[in-house]
C-alpha cells in the first residue's frame, strides 16, 4: 500500500510499504478515506523526537472497514468509522475509567501508559497517512458513523483528535455554562477548545494568539480575539472581565510557547493563565509538555521543568488539569452533535489534498505558511 | 481583655488590649474557650511576613457566644460555636459556591479574595488567642456545636482549621474509597489529611516525614510511615504500590519544604508527588505557597516560583488542586462525625495550656521541640 | 401602595395596601419595575390552595433598591436587582449547600423547608405584584444586574423563576452536551427547559405539548415539536431516537397533567417519561406535585400519590430528580449569558401590561386564551 | 460437569450437564471454587419468573481460569478471578460509561439492556453453580485477584454481586462522609449497603428490619438496628435524627416488601423512605422492582406499578436512583479494600457447603430458616 513514511528530520515520502493487515483476532482493518496532518506531527517531522525512520505517520484517521478479525463482534465490513488517535484495550483500569489516553495494555513499554498510531513513544503502531490502517481492539476503538458519514466526512474526521482534544481542555478546566473562558493558542486545538466552550454555553470566550488568520477563525464562531502582539494578553483579558480574570482557562500551546518576538519560554502560557484566570478558577492543559526535551534552550526545559508560578496559583486556589484527551470519553456525543447539525468543526479546514501531496503539505504546514490551518489528506483522491 | 500580641520577629506577649466588641449589626461576640497555635502562626512569628506589630494572633478558635448584633437571626447567646479560620460574607459569588476561603467581601483589599483572623494579608481582623473574639457575619461564620461541646472540646476545636484543611486536601486530590493515598508531611495538617483519607475509606495511606513522633502518630491511625531520612520517598512509595504509584497524593508541607539535611527547596514535595502518584492521579496542595517570598534562598523562590516538573505531570495526565481550605464546606459533616463518635481528631494534641503560657509555647513549637505536636490554649484555664 | 390582592377563588383586585417596608436590619426594599404572572399563581387564583384572602401575589420580581437595613453590606440604593422567587437565609445547611429552595430558616413553619413571596404554604411574605417589595436577607437574595438592566429588563426578569426553573430541570436530569432531551410540557417552564438544553449543547430537543402557539415557540429555538394530540408521544419520541428513547427527560407539567381529551391523570407525564427515556437515562421533575390535593379526582391523587411505573423505572436503571429550582444556584450564570447576548429568554413574552390590568390578565391567562403565553406586569407603566 | 439445574418451581437438582467450554475467541473458561446463593435466585426458585427448565443457576461466582480463547489478551490460565454477575461487552455506549449492568451487546434481546449468568430474562448464559463457567468477553469481565485470593476467598467472592450492589445503593443515594443513612432491609444486600456506608464515613447508619439475626449482624458493624415490628420505622428514624430524617436512604427490599404481619405492599419501603429521608435527601433503590409481576396481589402491582408518594417526594426535593449495580464500577476498589485488610464482607457468611448440598440449601434459604443468612457453595468441596 501507499503510505507516508518518516525518513528522518524534515524528510517524509509517500511510498509502497507492506499492506496493513489483521494480526490479532480482535483487530479491524480500515481503508482510510481521510487522514489529517496534526500539529503534533510536526514535532516528529522536525526531528525533535526519537521517532525511528520507517514509521508511517498519521493519527487523525477515518475510513471504511474492509476486514474484521474472528474475535470482533460488533464492527462490520462496510462500516464507516472514525478512529481515536489513542489506542485503548477497553479492559484495563484506565480504559474502564474512561481514561483511554492512558491505557495500560496496548503500549508494550511497561512503564508507559497510553498508545497511539504513528507517534513517537506511543508504541509500534503504524499511522493512517496510508491506504490501510490496522486498528487493534477494533470493537473498542472504532466509532461507527451514521449514514451521513461521507457527506459530513470533514466534520467527522475531526472526532479522531482535535475536536475531542479541544473539548477535553474545557472539561479539564471544568467549564460550565455561563462561564467566561480564555484560550491560549488559536491553532486547530485552541480553536476547537473555543468552539467547545461556545457549544457548552460559555458566556464569553477569549482566544489569545497573534496570527490574523487564526484570530479571524476564532471570531467566526463568536469568540473574542486577543492579539498578544498588540499588548500584554493578561491585561487584555483582565480588561475584558472587569478586572476579575476569566472563570476558566485553556492551555493549547505547549512547551514550545514563545512570545511574539519568537523567544521560547515553556512557562509563558502557563504563568499567563494563572494571572488571566480568576481566584478559584480552573485551567485545562492540552498543549504538549514533555518530561525531557534535549533540544530545549535552557537547563530547566531540557529536564521538562518550567519556572511555574506555584505561589500565585496556590494563593488563587486554582486547579490545573493536564494531559492528552481521552478521545473515547467524548467522541460519541460530539458525533451526535455533528449528525444533528449542531456542530460543524470543519470550518477550520484549509486544504484537502491527495495522499501523494503529503510531503509538500508537511513543508507548508511546518513553515506556518499563511492560510495553512488544517490539512486533510484523502488517500482515495486522485491528484 | 488579655490577648497574645505580635510585637515583632519572635516576640509575642500576653497583655491587656481593648475588648473585642460588636461593631456591625451582623457581628457575634464569642468568649474563647480554646484557641490553637497553628503551624502557619509560625510564619508570622518568625517575621517572614509583613504582619504589623500589634496584631492579635490566633485563627483556630472556639468558644461561647456572649453577645449578638441586631441583625443576627440564628445564633444565640450561650451557643457553643467553632469558628472557621476563614471569614466569609455568605453572599458573594465565591461564598455562594462554597468557596468561603476566597470571599470577595470581607477582606478590604479589593485585589484579594479571602479573609482570616489574626493573619498577615487577610484583613485587619484580630485573632482569637485572647479572651474575646469578634466574629463578622456571625450567622454565617458560627458553627453551632451540640450538647457535648464541652466534653469533646479538643475534638471540636479542630473544626476551625486543621481537620477541614486535611480533609480539603483529600477532596482536592479527589480521593475515593478504595484509593491508595500518599501524604507528604506529617505535621498536624498532614496527619489530618491521612486521617481524613482513612475515614473516607482509603485502602492504603502512606505518610512521608522524618520526625519519629509524627510518624508514630500516623501509624496510630493505621497509616504507613515512610521515613524520607532512610531513603528516597518516591522509591518507597513505588515499592508499596507495586511500582504504579499512589492513586492520589496530598501536599501538606508548602514552600519551606526541605530535605532531611535541611536544604530548602520549594519544588521538592511537588515534584516528588508528581513522581509518587500514578498516571492520571490527582494531587491536592494545602501546604502554603506564596506569590512572593523575599526571604527565600534563590531568585525563583523569591518570586514565588518553583522549578516544577510540568513535563512529567502533563505526560502522566495528572490534576492538581491548590489552596487553603474552605472550612465551611466541611465543618458540618466533620462535626457530625465527631458528635457520633466516628472521628476523634484530638489524638494529636500534645499540650493544653493557659493563655498566659502562649509565648513559651510559641518558642517550643517554633523550635520543633520533640513532642510539641499541637498546642491548645485555654484562656479560661488558670496557670 | 398599589398591590394585587387575592380575595378568594378567581377574585383578585388591585388596591391600596400598607407600604412594604424595612422590618429587619438585613432587609432590602425594592420598587418593582417588572413582575410576572406565573402558571403557579393560577393554582392559587383558582382556589385550589389554602391561601388566605388578603395575600399580595407575585413571586417573579425585579426592580430598583430604594432602601436598605442597617445590617445590609453590599446592596445599595439605586441597584437594579432581580429577586429569586425562593427566599433563603444564606446560612442554614441547605442554603450553604446551594439548596436555597429548601431554606430551613425563613419559613416560620418548623416542619417546612423553603419560603417564597406571595405563595401558599411558603410563609407570610407578600408578593411583588405591587409597587414595593420587602426582601428579607437582602444581601443574599438580591441579584445585582449590570448597566443594561433597563434595556434587557424583560430578559432579566426571567431570572426570578422560569429561566432558572427550566434550567434546574435540565440539571436534575443531568443533561450533558450531546444528549438528546425530551421535555413534557411547552408552557413557559417547559420552553425554558428546552431553551436551557439548547444553550448547554443538547444534540436534539423534543418538546411534547398540543397547543400550536406553544409548539411554535419551541420550534423557534430549534426544538422539535411533538404534538401529543396527533398520536402517542412515547412512540413519536422513540421514532425520533431510533427506538432508544431520549437520553434525558424533563417533566414540566405537574400534578394537573391531562390527556388531549382533558382527562386528568397525575401519573401520565411521569410514566410517559419513564417510557420515553432510555435505559440509564435521567429525568428531572419541576412540574409541581403536592403531598395533598383535596380537589383531585381520585383517592390516590387526593393523597398526593400517583400510580407510578416503578417496575419499569427500576428495570431501566433511571434516576429521577424532583423539586423546585434553587434559583440562586443558577441566576448568576444565566444573568451573564443574558448580559453577553448569549441568551434572550424574553422571546416567550406575549404581554406587557400595567399593574392595574392584572385582574384582567389573570382571567385571560387562567382561561389559557390563545396567545397569552407570558404576561409581564409593569407597576410603573400608565394604563 | 456437575451443575445445579432448575427443573421447575421449587425443584432444583445437581446433575451432569455438558461441560461449559470456550465458544468465542474472547471467552474465558473458569473452574468455579466458590459460588453463592443469592436472594434473587429465590425469585426463580419459587417459580415467579419465566425461567425455562434446564437453566443452570448461579450468578455470584469466583474461580480459577482454566482456558482462554484466542482473542483473550490479558487473562491467563491459572489466574484466580471473580466474575461480576452482570456480563458486559466493554465497548457499547453503556459499558463505556461504566453502566455495565445495562450492556447493549451481550443480551440477545434487542429491547433489553443487561445480561447475567443463570438469570431469567438476562440472556441464555448458564450460571456458575457448577464446576465450570464460560465467561464471555473474558478480559473485560474477569476481575483478577491478588495472591491472597484463596485465603480471603469468602471475602473476594462477595465482589461478584452483593458487596458492589450494597455499595451501588450508597452511590445511587449519593452518600458522602458525615451523612446519616437509613437502610431498609437487612438481608445480605442491605447489610452490605450499611457496611459500605460505614466504610465511606457515614456518621450514622440505621438499618430497618425485623429479623433478630439480621439486625444483630447490622449491629456488629456499628449500625443502629431499627426493628419495625416494634413500631413505625419512620418515627424511629425521625427520632434518631432529631426529627429531620436521614440525609440519605437505601431501598434493599424490592417489590415483595411486606409489613411485619406479612401483607405484601410493593410501595411500602419506597414511601417509608420518602418520609424517613430529609428534604433534599437522596434515595438509592437496588431492591428489585419488575415491569410485570403476574403473581402480584393487586392490579397495580401486576403492572409493575406502585402507589408512590410523588407529591411528598417532589415537595421534599428528593432524588431517587434506581437499578441493578454496575459491578465493574466498584469491584476493583472493593477488591483493594479487601486486599489491604480494610473490608471483610465475609462476616455475613453462615454456611459453606459442597455443591451437592445445594438443593437442601435452597430449601432452607427459601424458608428463611433462622441463621441461613448467606450460603456459599464450594464445587471442589467433598460432602
Amino acid at each position: 500500500m501507499k503510505a507516508l513514511v518518516y525518513n528522518g528530520s524534515r524528510d517524509v515520502t509517500v511510498k509502497d510499504v507492506p499492506d496493513a493487515r489483521i494480526e490479532q483476532p480482535t483487530d479491524v482493518l480500515v481503508r482510510i478515506t481521510t487522514t489529517n496532518i496534526c500539529g503534533s506531527d510536526l514535532h516528529m517531522y522536525e526531528g525533535r523526537t526519537d521517532l525511528e525512520p520507517g514509521m508511517v505517520l498519521g493519527h487523525e484517521n477515518m475510513g471504511e472497514v474492509v476486514e474484521v478479525g474472528s474475535g470482533v463482534t460488533r464492527t462490520q465490513v462496510g462500516d464507516m468509522v472514525c478512529l481515536p488517535f489513542n489506542i485503548g484495550c477497553g479492559f484495563c483500569r484506565n480504559c474502564e475509567d474512561g481514561l483511554t489516553g492512558y491505557c495500560l495494555t496496548v503500549n508494550p513499554d511497561p512503564n508507559m501508559a497510553g498508545a497511539a498510531y504513528g507517534f513517537a513513544g506511543m508504541g509500534p503502531f503504524w499511522g493512517g497517512q496510508a491506504e490501510l490502517l490496522r486498528v487493534p481492539f477494533g470493537d473498542f476503538n472504532c466509532l461507527r458513523l451514521p449514514d451521513d458519514a461521507r457527506e459530513k466526512e470533514n466534520d467527522y474526521v475531526m472526532l479522531s483528535d482535535i475536536f475531542p482534544t479541544g473539548w477535553h481542555c474545557t472539561r479539564l478546566a471544568d467549564m460550565r455554562a455561563g462561564d467566561s473562558m480564555v484560550v491560549y493558542g488559536a491553532g486547530p486545538v485552541g480553536l476547537m477548545a473555543a468552539y467547545s466552550a461556545m457549544i457548552q454555553g460559555a458566556s464569553q470566550v477569549m482566544v489569545v494568539d497573534r496570527h490574523p488568520d487564526r484570530l479571524k477563525l476564532a471570531e467566526q464562531i463568536g469568540a473574542i480575539a486577543v492579539d498578544d502582539s498588540k499588548g500584554d494578553p493578561v491585561e487584555q483579558v483582565l480588561e475584558l472581565t472587569r478586572g476579575k480574570g476569566a472563570d476558566k482557562g485553556c492551555e493549547c500551546v505547549g512547551y514550545q510557547a514563545h512570545d511574539p518576538q519568537g523567544t521560547e519560554d515553556a512557562a509563558m502560557t502557563m504563568n499567563n493563565l494563572v494571572k488571566s484566570v480568576r481566584f478559584t478558577g480552573h485551567i485545562g492543559v492540552v498543549g504538549i509538555f514533555l518530561p525531557q526535551d534535549p533540544g530545549a534552550p535552557d537547563e530547566l526545559a531540557r529536564n521538562g521543568k518550567i519556572a511555574f508560578d506555584q505561589g500565585l496559583a496556590w494563593f488563587k486556589g486554582q486547579k490545573i488539569g493536564n494531559g492528552q484527551a481521552n478521545v473515547k470519553a467524548y467522541n460519541r456525543q460530539l458525533r451526535d452533535l455533528i449528525h444533528m447539525g449542531r456542530a460543524t468543526p470543519s470550518w477550520i479546514v484549509s486544504h484537502e489534498l491527495p495522499l501523494s501531496q503529503a510531503p509538500e503539505a508537511y513543508r507548508n504546514f511546518d513553515a506556518r505558511d499563511e492560510g495553512w490551518t488544517k490539512v486533510l489528506l484523502k488517500p482515495g483522491m486522485t491528484a
